[in-house]
């Protein structure tokens, strides 16, 4: 996961901003017995009212939203979450669930009214670990890094990782359906929950929390809270899915004309390699060339530029496994047939780092280079070639200075378009946010075109909601309309975030409606 | 999977049993009018009213249930699909979907009253086939093993593989979240749909169809429809995953003395082998000494009996992997440490095949040999060897001539335990039901304990939706009749399916109420 700049770019950031500046409104009475209520709950001093303590919370880690809550509370157990949420809804208040705060679309963030803060921080006991299952059973504030230690003790990997994980917790990643470097070969997270501990938005605590591997009682309600993004339910525990470790290791960089050379060697190294791919990153010259500019001591580690990059990694959990060879055995195969130009195989851990320094230094040298819009799209891999070049032509006609940068997840079809200029480019925040509108069109389009989404990895939060709307298929969103006012018909949980809030007034959810 | 005898078992068939022995109701000129009104919508010769025709679509496979509908209809798209379902709705009619009908709990059969059958036959073209996404778009009518020849031909794998795999549909492999041989390495169905497309019980088309495997715009509703049943909609398309081929295999047997050592070689091979690990399967002494006896050439590798036996398979992509040599190894070590008592590598594809066929042979001997109560339960790896211990006690205490087996696909959980009798040991059909019913409390109850379900793959259909009723947490079923009553408020879609109805007259869904 990289964390790319997209401080100044939103499709809706001027109605979305709420921004309190610090100001605090007086509590009334009626708020004040609230606040009492939640103390006589979780005890005085795990509810938080003073400014100092309050203020991280109100914002997001990019500090993009602000807003304001009359409280933030640390339950530390699921019958006080559940007890919260029922004195929430005797007294009409709205719940903001937070894990660690790390989002990237502002899911977790208050946007004032009569919010609370719900911080899961307390709920991070390990409930259960079975190395014969392979499986986990965790409270949802639990740490990743945590976690991952935990699973790293008794030799078991458990693969999701991202940038924030050292505080980050694992009901955040669920309920953003986090993503990470490890989903070309272990899936999103959504393909780690086995089960699900989750308060519903009336109190209830739904019990879904089994560690099987198959199960065929009834609907699978889990994957309704998994990446619902707390707008559903407060997942307070889940059974993850943890996984040998592997035991040997191979990587490589290649060169290629295009980006159709690199899904072809991608197709090779799936039959070849199958299971043991790790990562298949991939970055367009365009990009490289401004890692190389900015970043001291990167250079390509070919003698000449070529038009696309890949950085593939294997792995195995047999540790005899000889993967240096297979993978030089599958990249010669790739020489031969005229996929790739060219190709190194590092001999050393300084090489190896060298090579993934380029890949993880992108962020920070197109921030020295300049402005960027950057885009988290999903666009299936037959697709990517004709979405590559829509996107590049769309954005050189609307801006011919604009530089087209590609770099991604290419092995799980996340390709992340960048339009990067110069840092003088736009002469006020106002000029820059109308650019980005007129680009997002052409990304938005160009990912519809190809049956793709707009949101790969990050979620929806606040920042895409009005994409969302505007880009899925409108019986899709009407049923998450539906699905939503069934479970919170009050309209208290997260509100504001993924789907925009029917209008005020409204006695019918968006798309309740009947065609028969 | 395994056809199990489970003909005389049902925890609910008295109550459940619909039987018109070939009666047929004289058909009202309302419903004359309803019938004329589908002939135009997918034309005459598409609509079955026939006797004999429609004989085979009104029971299971195993002829369990047997039921009645005013007409079977055979949509060719998706469009026509929704104008039946809408037509379905003006009249009050309900409709059951079937795919090939060879499911195990009668979901697929109707149960008589005002219901049509809807076939999804002709909705069998392969819309999409992407070797580079490993992923293919697939009507739900396409039978499973011409989509395995499909993969075939671009050498993918797709995993999903059962003993109906010749005439059922992947829309019902879908509507079930079938199960199968692959589920250890590659999960259940579930887990290898990346899209699809639903007509929802209102007649609105759901299009959810990307291939994609990273996208989080919003919540999962494909989940909803995944294991259903058909209870929530009509599954018309579907984007599944397929995977590399793989190009390397090794087998073995070994044998140990009780159940937690086969967990332990489980813990062992998966540490060691990995992914590489296609089947685990498990047998006690119990139910090999019943295929010895009774299968004619089937006999034991080893020089004496064990207490139990493991079916290891390995295989791989790449086709230069030495995996016999990897799974020696592995179960060197085994012996070594302990937990296995003697083993065999097969060292030729005769060999191979004689030790599959002690496994295939299991439910073939039981049906020689007497009657059978089985069962289809999953539990975690490390409740197993407490499951087998409370189940074994309890029937032998009730039943002290009872032989006990356990046989199962141990390596994702699903271990079938099944209660065997002498062909004489029952005077009545009535004795043998209750007899079951004794059975079926000491399993749910042993089930329950362990933490684990009572269906793994088989489903609920008709057949367990008491069991289901009993079992599981009240709030997930409070919340699953809630979805079911959304979506399908007047409780069209395959009605009396996976969930009991609410009673005749009842305004509100079991459920439906609010605690805060």
């Amino acid at each position: 996961l990289y964390l790319w700049n997209y401080f100044f770019v939103s499709y809706a950031s001027i109605f979305d901003y709420v921004n309190f500046f610090g100001l605090r409104k007086m509590i009334s009475s009626v708020d004040q017995d609230f606040i009492g209520e939640l103390r006589g709950i979780v005890g005085a001093k795990h509810v938080v009212t003073a400014a100092a303590e309050l203020e991280p919370l109100l914002s997001d880690w990019r500090g993009r939203y602000q807003g304001n809550a009359l409280c933030a509370v640390y339950p530390q157990s699921t019958a006080e979450v559940s007890a919260i949420v029922q004195a929430c809804n005797r007294s009409e208040v709205s719940i903001v669930p937070q894990g660690g705060n790390t989002g990237m679309c502002g899911a977790a963030t208050p946007q004032g009214g009569r919010q609370i803060v719900l911080r899961l921080d307390r709920l991070n006991r390990i409930r259960h670990v079975s190395p014969l299952d392979n499986a986990m059973v965790v409270g949802a504030g639990c740490i990743l890094a945590d976690l991952q230690n935990a699973a790293e003790e008794i030799d078991r990997l458990l693969p999701l990782s991202l940038g924030a994980e050292g505080s980050c917790q694992i009901g955040g990643n669920i309920a953003t359906n986090a993503g990470g470097t490890a989903v070309l070969r272990y899936g999103p997270m959504r393909d780690l929950v086995l089960g699900l501990e989750v308060v519903l938005p009336n109190g209830e605590v739904l019990n879904d929390l089994k560690r099987l591997r198959k199960d065929n009682t009834g609907y699978a309600l889990r994957h309704l809270f998994i990446g619902a993004e707390g707008t559903l339910g407060i997942i307070t525990a889940a059974a993850i899915k943890i996984f040998p470790r592997p035991k040997a290791n191979a990587m490589a960089m290649a060169a290629m004309a295009d980006v159709d050379s690199a899904l072809r060697l991608m197709a090779l190294a799936r039959a070849e390699l199958g299971d043991r791919i790790a990562a298949f990153e991939v970055m367009s010259e365009s990009q490289m060339a401004l890692v190389c500019e900015h970043i001291p001591g990167a250079a390509r580690p070919f003698n000449a530029p070529h038009g696309w990059y890949v950085l593939i990694e294997i792995d195995d959990t047999l540790a005899t496994s000889n993967l240096a060879d297979q993978l030089e055995g599958t990249l010669g195969t790739a020489l031969e047939q005229g996929i790739v130009e060219d190709a190194v195989v590092p001999s050393s851990t300084a090489q190896k780092a060298a090579l993934w320094r380029l890949r993880h230094s992108v962020s920070e040298a197109n921030k020295i280079a300049g402005v960027s819009v950057s885009y988290d799209s999903a666009v299936p891999l037959d697709e990517q070639a004709a979405f590559v070049a829509k996107v590049s032509e769309g954005i050189s006609k609307a801006f011919s200075d604009a530089r087209v940068l590609f770099v991604g997840h290419l092995g799980d079809g996340n390709i992340h378009a960048i339009a990067h200029f110069d840092k003088d480019r736009f002469s006020s925040k106002e000029a820059f946010e109308a650019a980005a509108d007129v680009i997002n069109r052409i990304v938005d389009d160009a990912t519809v075109d190809c049956d793709g989404s707009i949101s790969a990895e990050h979620g929806i939060g606040i920042s895409h909601r009005h994409r969302l709307a505007e880009t899925i298929d409108p019986v899709r969103l009407a049923l998450m309309h539906r699905i939503k006012a069934l479970l919170d018909p009050d309209g208290l949980m997260n509100p504001g975030k993924v789907l925009v809030p029917p209008p005020a007034g409204s006695t019918e959810a968006p798309g309740a409606r009947r065609i028969a």
